[in-house]
Formats: structure tokens, C-alpha cells, sequence
């Protein structure tokens, strides 16, 4: 199976070929487990923003949404497909698009720390994430869109 | 500020206050946070299913899905207002629910471990919720659809 590479395109055939596939095991009587097993890996995660910071004991989740990328891009995120996007782009390394700013942007250094995380499966792997922005503005000055509900 | 039941019409009125207060927030210059909170506790979860016993690591996440519970429920879950009714009859007791079996019914105690867990957030508090079922036919005994996807 190619990769996709995040542009529509490449999810569209992704798509096809996962429902084409999912067709395929369920009209045929083999070996597997009694309850099937996905045809592709799962993803599927609660993203968070919470005033505080890293301690995630000490951080007040004030917004949580969740965002599933396969088959289809969807969640309560506002922007899945994007958010999914982003996600394939750089393999799910969450700290990657933490770390890519935009550039020019003006931020005080005022210490309000905002934390985001990441929890649950990406890519048929589990994922625990958690990143503190010092302020707020330090969080919107990132790039990635991941974070923004 | 009165408490949104989670109908459609309760729904409306929390998203016209939310985009409401937001704009204020941002027009006016005053104590609150530039990122205006929720005004319900948030509910956003991943559920896994997966073959291997209670050490999460040694367990091959089979299958993830989400489940949003506020302000309506939804999901990548087949059945979201089951599973979000089940869990706020139990207040957010994962183990409450897992342990409730149907009577009767009948199972080998052949050992095959089926792990399932809950991650997120349930009414505004991280949930971390892991059990270990003995074997399918255990799990599928349980009266709870919240794991069966």
C-alpha cells in the first residue's frame, strides 16, 4: 500500500482502497479472530488546551475535542481534515508542528502558560503528548492548526 | 448562566453564547483569558480495544474509535448516544459499567486477554481507565456497549 502523502488526492485513493478492502474480508470466512481486526491502523485522539503548566495534574482543561483521521477525517475538531493533514505531513510527530512558528509573529514574554496534549492512537500506536506555550500568543503564533478549537 | 441538558435547543443557545461572548472578548479589553472557555464541562474520549493483557505496552491496539458526549453525542463510535447515556447513568464510572454482566450467559474461561481502555477527558476530568476481559466471549458478556465497536 503507497503512503499517503496529506493532499486530498492521496486520502481520496487512501479512501477507496480501505472501503474496497473492508468489503473484501467481510464476504470471505478465514482464520481471523472473531472480532475483526481494522484493515487499516487506527487513529484516533483527544486533543486538549488547558490554562497551566506542563504538570498536567495542575492544568484546567478548559476545551477538548476529538479527532479521528482514518477512515475519514472527522472528530469535533473544527477543521479535521486539515488537522489530519498536518498529522500525515510529518508522521505524527506531534512536537514537530509544536515547534514550526510563524515567522515576524510579536509575542510578550509574559509567563501564562497554555498547555496542549495529544492522547489515544495515532497510527495504530499510542500517543501521550504534551507541550506548554509560555502565553497564549506563543501558542497561536505556531503554525499547525492542531490546537485551535 | 444556566445548564445546557445536551438537546438540540439547550445546544443552540450554549454555541450563541459562546460565539457571543468570544467576539466580546476580543472587541473589549478586560481580565479574561483571549481564548474564551467552554460553557460546559467537555467530554472527548478515545476508546481502544485490543488482544494482550493489562500491561498497555504488550497490548496491539486492534481497534480506536472517539466518542463526544457534550454538547451532543458523537463520534466515530456505531452507537454514540448509547454509549454517552451509559456513561453519564454511571456518572463516568468506567468500572461500573465493565463490571455488569449479563446473567446467564455462558463462557469458557479460556485465557485470551481482550484489553479495553478510555482515555480523555469525561466532564472537564482526565480519565486514564483500563481492564483486562479474560477472553472475547468475556468482554461480549459484559451488558455495556461502550466497547463494542
Amino acid at each position: 500500500m503507497r503512503k499517503t502523502t496529506g493532499a486530498i488526492g492521496g486520502l481520496g485513493a487512501a479512501l477507496a482502497m480501505s472501503a474496497a478492502l473492508g468489503l473484501g474480508a467481510s464476504g470471505t470466512a478465514h482464520a481471523e479472530p472473531a472480532t475483526p481486526k481494522s484493515l487499516y491502523p487506527p487513529s484516533a485522539l483527544v486533543l486538549t488546551v488547558g490554562y497551566g503548566p506542563d504538570d498536567a495534574s495542575s492544568v484546567a482543561v478548559q476545551r477538548a475535542v476529538t479527532l479521528s483521521c482514518q477512515p475519514t477525517p472527522t472528530g469535533t475538531h473544527p477543521a479535521p481534515a486539515r488537522a489530519c493533514a498536518e498529522l500525515r505531513a510529518v508522521n505524527g510527530e506531534f512536537s514537530t508542528l509544536t515547534e514550526a512558528t510563524e515567522s515576524g509573529r510579536m509575542c510578550t514574554k509574559e509567563w501564562r502558560p497554555v498547555t496542549v496534549t495529544a492522547e489515544g492512537i495515532w497510527d495504530g500506536q499510542r500517543v501521550s503528548y504534551e507541550h506548554t506555550f509560555a502565553n497564549n500568543c506563543l501558542k497561536n503564533a505556531a503554525v499547525t492548526q492542531l490546537y485551535e478549537f
